[in-house]
């Protein structure tokens, strides 16, 4: 009885709560794109539109369509977002900005290549909707120009000094992974396998053996421990990229690495823990020494968002009772602490204890993407593990 | 017997707690330049050097050696910092690096002026320890540098987008103030007298006359309140710059703005105060909607270090008695939750209840520089107000 329990629980607060938070708020029928600076009952605070944001509704929208319910509001929506995307967020050498005017003037370029990652995953499940093979195209052609980014920060106006260590960050591991799981099934090119591998491998040198995690940061020399970077560990990303490398093995057939992706996972959760007030730290560091980051201490959503999925990821896949009671006690504290059904939609933001920070639904980072993704994904695992094995 | 209480304390804090934290932990006699990522009993957990804060350190034993006795170990704390600058901190086209590995050799270019900016408080307090004329010219043609990098800031590489509201920061008059009020005694450009002009009128014009405050942005058009940037109140900041505006209108003779920059100060620490749990907020925004911010509701160390002090100036000026009340309710706040008698220094940073968050003594942004400016500041300003007025 738990897991069609739980599989409902989530159809529910995805379809009836957040998706309908984002239909009536979020949509500026007016100009053109997304507002996620929403406040708790929608109310909009900033009227621009933020790049990485844009493309990631496009892509829960089209993936809504493709995979719940091919509903024409749900379409038009991602058309809205990509007919604005297209239009306004690239400059002229077809680098993406990080926010524009809420007429789609560029407003803000961020020497990074996230916006691109997630133009990415937005062409890529646009197209599945029907939409034309252009977009498939563009998917494609986009996602090794951000490879080429990743390599090359330099293009983007980030050149690497002599004088800094040459760490290499989780978070391109975690966003190639999702753009090749994205893209691999178009099957348009046979680079993707060589690099799906290489992904993984790399993604693995992050491992840090004594606690099971994957640090923030590899690389960085014999020296590395000495800088905060190389220090670093961030709960939500380590659980992040655990089931992403999960997906990844299963889709390249490396099953032999599940045992040690399982490992990481278990490690993640049981290291990022709060064992006094619970819910996943924001950041850690490894030695217990002080972090950068003001909010460090803080509780934020999308940690535990991935965490929900993964749980229900390593219970349907394994069976094993420890990882139940890992989905229960995150489902606890993620439902207790960010769920907001009287407005949809999950807050953001709380300090260590549990005090809300933030009453936002969304800004600049937080929009249409974390909590409907890890509902939509435990939902549809939990199903489909109902139906394999049984409840 | 108040009055001379608190400089005593002050007096004795900056002497026996904060510098010796400092001049004990932060040289780097191997490598040159200061450490500033310092934990709470002075462990170094990151060696890179700071830009900002190099020029900040060189500044206060400067300060320290001109102003309260030329002890040669503080010249020779601040020659350190100045030989390590001088030696690595620019680029070839002679922009200030935010971050330098612990060699010297750069790390991290920030597209901001305010590095520079400290460089130039540097090298013009340097000049008066008797250092040489050549530092007093450094600073001032570094002045004018800073001062066209603030109005053109498309030569630090941040081009103006056409989509983004034209606001212009508060943090830019501070940091003109700060500067003009060292370098205005070389007396040596008829050019600065209509500049200390000018940013006394522009700071001005952050005035929001409801609440009596400086808000953060100016310009931004008709429709600035609709952004965030232009909702947004930094107590901090409105309170230092205050207090700066006050000896800036000193300075120039303009004693007819000092009621009203009383006003803002007041109005500032007013609507800056948390009646529920004490101290001053670190962003707010106006209207009460969301901050972008996530350490919005934090305490920080530096407002209530730059509150401290602006609270002993208007008392000593005004002799009002609410000033007075005012310096009792920061100073305890301060003292109770920031000052660390066991280690030295000020603890920087809690949650808004007063949890401490992080124990480091100092970062990044966290150096020697806040904290002891402010405590020499009001310790010398209540000694002078004591011979003045009496006790």
């Amino acid at each position: 009885m738990i897991l069609p329990g739980l599989a409902a629980k989530y159809q529910a607060n995805l379809l009836d709560s957040v998706i309908p938070f984002w239909v009536r708020h979020s949509v500026d029928w007016e100009q053109g794109g997304y507002f996620t600076c929403l406040d708790r009952d929608g109310t909009v605070y900033d009227p621009r539109k933020y790049v990485w944001l844009q493309g990631r509704q496009i892509w829960m929208f089209s993936r809504l369509y493709n995979q719940v319910e091919q509903r024409p509001e749900w379409l038009e929506i991602a058309s809205h977002g990509m007919r604005f995307l297209l239009g306004n967020a690239r400059d002229a050498q077809g680098r993406y900005y990080f926010r524009l005017a809420r007429d789609g003037s560029p407003s803000f370029f961020q020497r990074k290549p996230y916006a691109a990652v997630f133009a990415v995953m937005a062409l890529a499940e646009y197209a599945r909707t029907g939409a034309g093979h252009e977009y498939r195209d563009a998917a494609v052609s986009l996602f090794w120009q951000v490879i080429e980014w990743i390599r090359r920060p330099a293009l983007l106006g980030r050149e690497a000094l002599p004088g800094q260590p040459s760490f290499q960050s989780l978070a391109d591991s975690i966003v190639v992974a999702k753009m090749a799981l994205e893209i691999a099934d178009f099957d348009l090119d046979s680079r993707i396998r060589p690099l799906m591998d290489a992904c993984l491998d790399e993604a693995l040198l992050h491992h840090e053996p004594e606690r099971e995690i994957l640090l923030e940061s590899r690389g960085g020399g014999p020296d590395a421990r000495l800088f905060p970077e190389g220090r670093l560990f961030n709960p939500g990303h380590s659980v992040e990229a655990a089931w992403l490398l999960w997906l990844l093995a299963e889709k390249t057939g490396r099953t032999q690495e599940l045992p040690k992706i399982e490992r990481i996972l278990e490690g993640s959760l049981n290291y990022g823990w709060d064992a006094e007030y619970g819910g996943l730290h924001y950041f850690m560091d490894i030695e217990n020494r002080p972090l950068l980051q003001l909010e460090a201490s803080m509780k934020l959503w999308w940690p535990h968002a991935e965490a929900l999925y993964a749980a229900v990821l390593a219970y349907c896949r394994t069976r094993e009772p420890r990882w139940l009671a890992w989905l229960e006690r995150i489902d606890e504290y993620s439902f207790r602490q960010f769920d907001d059904p009287g407005h949809g939609e999950w807050f953001g933001y709380r300090d260590r204890q549990g005090n809300l920070t933030h009453s936002l639904k969304g800004n600049h980072y937080k929009g249409c993407f974390h909590v409907p993704r890890a509902l939509l994904l435990a939902w549809k695992t939990l199903e489909a593990g109902v139906e394999s094995c049984g409840p």
